[in-house]
């Protein structure tokens, strides 16, 4: 099993390990010392090296900070955090609701005149820290220090060192020295003389490579330097490439070397100040080396997949979906007869995604909530929340797998039992939201901004909604959140051919149930269709049965219930043949028409 | 009768006025002269001594401009008037399309090193100029000069001086003391001494008067100064404010008299860069007076409106419904006879609307276009394009009324006859868009951007769309355009309780006919729904029945049919005891339940 259930905190770890990074907080002359959960990459799965948020303060949340002072210790986490963060924390620790509280103003109010912040400068951005001075003024100070967990973190293990593997030219459908080339001639247009790459899937994409470092994101961790010559410097343990065999255009040195070698580049150097550690930039000028501020040059032209990348996408849904439609088979006998709980079914999915023989791991640990629990956003089943899976409740799971030729993400909520008139009405709503996006044609140069209305506008006539974005990017045998199209009022990137979102809009009553409903989608050029507009729209890649005793068919406009309709037939059309005889009957029960 | 239907220009006025305008440009040392459709107070209704982009060129489209050099003399039209400049400029001018040109670009291409372009620094502001500037690089120089049209304009009008009138606290629900002294404090809290105001709206707002300058726009032409301790000071024809009796705290002086006050002002003081002449911050800087760059006070303020003004706008909207209704039904009684025509239409509605003794003026010139005409989106009928509105086509009419209590502005289309299926396939559409911008619940904070995807996604999913906004801010007895508040991709201004607001899609097919379907609506706190969230509803203001012939219900949702048969059992409710019996025994035939 890849996925574990016991807790890995406990909130009594907690207190003794605060009164130490207090004491060294003394010694290093901070008043206030910040406890990110990114590691120096940003990403969203960290090295249980990096794990210095839980291992300080028992929170496992994926995102999330604590800011420590001599008088409180507070864990700011965001409304997906609320109710864990409170099971997971010692009363030494104080919660802190965010987004309505921000780092700035909190510590402005708590600290008196001359004050210092100490910040590990690998574990902030430019645009984090720039945020932070605004907010403190000239009444804090803010100063970067050796990181005071590491120093206090006795046991602390040693940096992940898996090794790397080459994605074949097949699946990424462009070659590693064509990106290259093509991103340091973006390089020399703008002038810069070389980028600094710090996200491990930026790298991963750049060099065709996958890694295993981390759990859940095949990525490699590693710092880079793409130079305008398309040369690249590598900055990891160099075994890890020992697999790859060498390339005379990519030199690699161990990670102890990066801050040498950046000291020694000729600028103008790109660095993006949303993604890479204020430590770079720093760096940088104390060696007098002109900063130019850029978006790291991979983000856009990896979200924009390639034909191969797309085709592998869509093998892998359907692999997915086969393995998924057993498990809903399975899963449909097995509550029935009670008794069934949350991790059963995690273990049980786990299992038929294993059975396909091509899962190289889950993309990220899956969600799995009965009742009450499902309307817990981001609920991780422990041993201790583990819930039977009871008649007349909500069962939702949001799971995904990683396979090598795509990444797969998928959310069903499923009724145990006829469900009740709410559910359905709201369970109805959300599929209505999830329709509209699905079955969206746009005009080029919208953004996600531009379309998360559409996703919940069947909530909001009812005076609902959900608390979190319509749509993330996915990646290709990669992260499964990526950016930086999204479906959200944030995001205000174009969305172009080739970039894939998730779908998922959702309803959430506290105490009673949750639900979701969602597919992966790709955007691609529209077929002609009416005046000949130029527009895109959204080809589904995720095909798996939605409960039909959930859909109250009858408020449904036409067009969505053909939808629904010509979905379920699709749905036959592409699994069915892939299917065990018993998962191949309760399709076509799944999918008739309604 | 109001409005006029004959030309105003013909194309061959053109030629030897542009001969002059040459000569006066080598007379005045410039290589280009820009010629904007705008006056002073950037409004889109201009006095006959402003029309001088009409006078020039021959063009009298409500938006555009001319740049003129030696080699050539351009109309920038952007795609409402492709048609009309074409008909009306003659062939030495050459028509250049908007968006796609920009004014920098297109001058920066087509003048040497060294050339100099003359603006008239009172009809163009800050933003415009910044932009230009920019565009020109260091090749070309912007320099102001006295106004060359208006050199060569022998029998150029006078300027308007109009009565003006006292608004009635009655119906503007605040007193005019009470809002300059609400924004005098704005300025002391932001350290500014004055703010200048340009706006004819913002200062007719503010000292609760409305004027007779201009047509369509019941404002006061005029400049004002509002000094930090809430004290005016007014520069217009003073005779124009006799009527109103003097107030101690507005010192009213000619127009003349604008330039020397304002270089006796003490700073810093607000100025709008994007509705002020440039000319304003050129005399302030000249004089050595700080220019802080803000917002027009007054522009957020007068967009919420007042209780009173909400109830004032509901009244004249029921009343305009009573004539809209009349015309109608003897619209439709006409229509069958045959020989009606586009002019008949708007003179009978015209005369319907004076009907009602309150009429104070129409808000804008009817649209009135029949077949192929109603595509042309802007339309204007005169003498020469008038047509026949004939069985088996549609017929569009955008129409409103100035009312002392409100302004209106409604759009119906109207099938004679039985409708073609592609015509009610395509109105059906338009008709589901403004359903659901009528349905919406939403947010606070949420912009006009972020909703304007609702109105076109029945479109975008047949491959169709509208190339104009969603809607447009109204004001109260007012401007019938007015900001900042829109319903459009470019506007990110949130919406607020009551802001008033059309919703107005359409769909255009050119050369064969047009569709829109415009209410006004006015933003409030919702009614509590569903969980509680804080969340704005729209009220609808426009009680007018839509066309049901060109509805085919089979298409709608549910919840779509079930508000379409409500409104229009809302609108017998409301305007049935209003109508003359023929109108009644009408509006019962045309909101019978679908």
């Amino acid at each position: 099993m890849f996925q574990s259930f016991s807790a890995t905190t406990s909130p009594d770890q907690g207190p003794p390990r605060l009164a130490a990074l207090r004491e060294a907080m003394v010694g290093a002359g901070v008043d206030a010392f910040i406890v990110p959960r990114a590691d120096a990459h940003q990403g969203e799965y960290v090295a249980p090296c990096d794990e210095r948020l839980a291992w300080l303060t028992g929170f496992t949340g994926s995102a999330g900070f604590a800011a420590i002072t001599q008088d409180i210790a507070a864990v700011f986490v965001d409304g997906r955090y609320r109710v864990q963060v409170r099971a997971q924390v010692a009363d030494d620790f104080t919660p802190v609701d965010l987004p309505e509280n921000k780092l700035g103003p909190w510590l402005a109010e708590r600290l008196s005149e001359g004050a210092v912040v100490g910040v590990d400068p690998w574990l902030h951005t430019q645009t984090e820290v720039a945020a932070l001075n605004k907010a403190l003024g000239d009444k804090v100070a803010l100063m970067p220090v050796e990181n005071l967990v590491d120093r206090i973190w006795s046991d602390r293990p040693v940096p992940p060192s898996g090794a790397a593997k080459a994605q074949p030219i097949e699946l990424t459908g462009e070659s590693s020295i064509s990106k290259r080339e093509r991103m340091a001639e973006t390089l020399r247009k703008a002038g810069h003389r070389a980028a600094v790459l710090t996200l491990p899937d930026s790298i991963s994409w750049m060099l065709n490579i996958r890694g295993s470092d981390i759990e859940r994101n095949p990525v490699v961790q590693a710092f880079a330097i793409l130079h305008d010559d398309a040369r690249v410097s590598l900055f990891a343990e160099p075994s890890k490439f020992d697999p790859l065999g060498p390339d005379p255009a990519i030199d690699i040195a161990p990670a102890a070397d990066f801050e040498d070698a950046l000291a020694g580049l000729t600028g103008p150097v790109r660095v993006d100040k949303a993604t890479a550690p204020v430590a770079v930039s720093k760096i940088l000028s104390e060696a007098d080396i002109e900063v130019a501020w850029g978006d790291d040059p991979c983000i856009l032209p990896k979200a924009r997949k390639t034909e191969a990348e797309i085709a592998g996408t869509r093998d892998a849904h359907l692999r997915d979906a086969a393995a998924m439609i057993e498990f809903l088979t399975w899963f449909d006998a097995e509550a029935q007869k009670g008794g069934l709980t949350e991790i059963d079914a995690v273990k049980a999915l786990e299992g038929f995604r294993r059975a396909t023989n091509a899962l190289e791991d889950i993309s990220f640990d899956t969600i799995s909530g009965a009742g009450p629990n499902g309307a817990i956003v981001h609920y991780r089943v422990t041993e201790g929340t583990n819930r039977e899976i009871k008649p007349g409740e909500l069962y939702l799971v949001d799971s995904g797998g990683q396979y090598v030729d795509g990444t797969t993400d998928i959310t069903r909520t499923i009724a145990v039992g006829p469900p009740g008139g709410e559910e359905r009405a709201a369970f109805t709503r959300v599929l209505q939201g999830m329709i509209a996006i699905s079955t969206a044609r746009l005009p080029r140069g919208v953004s996600g901004r531009d379309i998360d209305a559409l996703a919940r506008a069947p909530l909001w006539r009812a005076g609902m909604d959900y608390d979190h974005g319509t749509g993330h990017g996915v990646g290709v045998y990669m992260n499964v959140h990526e950016g930086p199209q999204r479906i959200a009022r944030t995001s205000e990137v174009p969305l172009e051919p080739g970039m894939i979102l998730s779908n998922e809009p959702g309803y959430y009553r506290e105490g009673a149930f949750g639900i979701r409903i969602e597919n992966l989608i790709v955007v691609r050029e529209a077929a002609e269709l009416g005046d000949g507009r130029d527009q895109l729209d959204f080809e589904t890649l995720t095909y798996v049965p939605i409960d039909r005793s959930l859909i109250d068919a009858g408020a449904l406009a036409p067009w969505e219930r053909d939808w629904l309709n010509s979905y379920h037939a699709e749905v036959r059309e592409k699994v069915a043949a892939r299917l065990s005889d018993a998962a191949r009957d309760w399709l076509e029960q799944a999918t008739r028409p309604i």
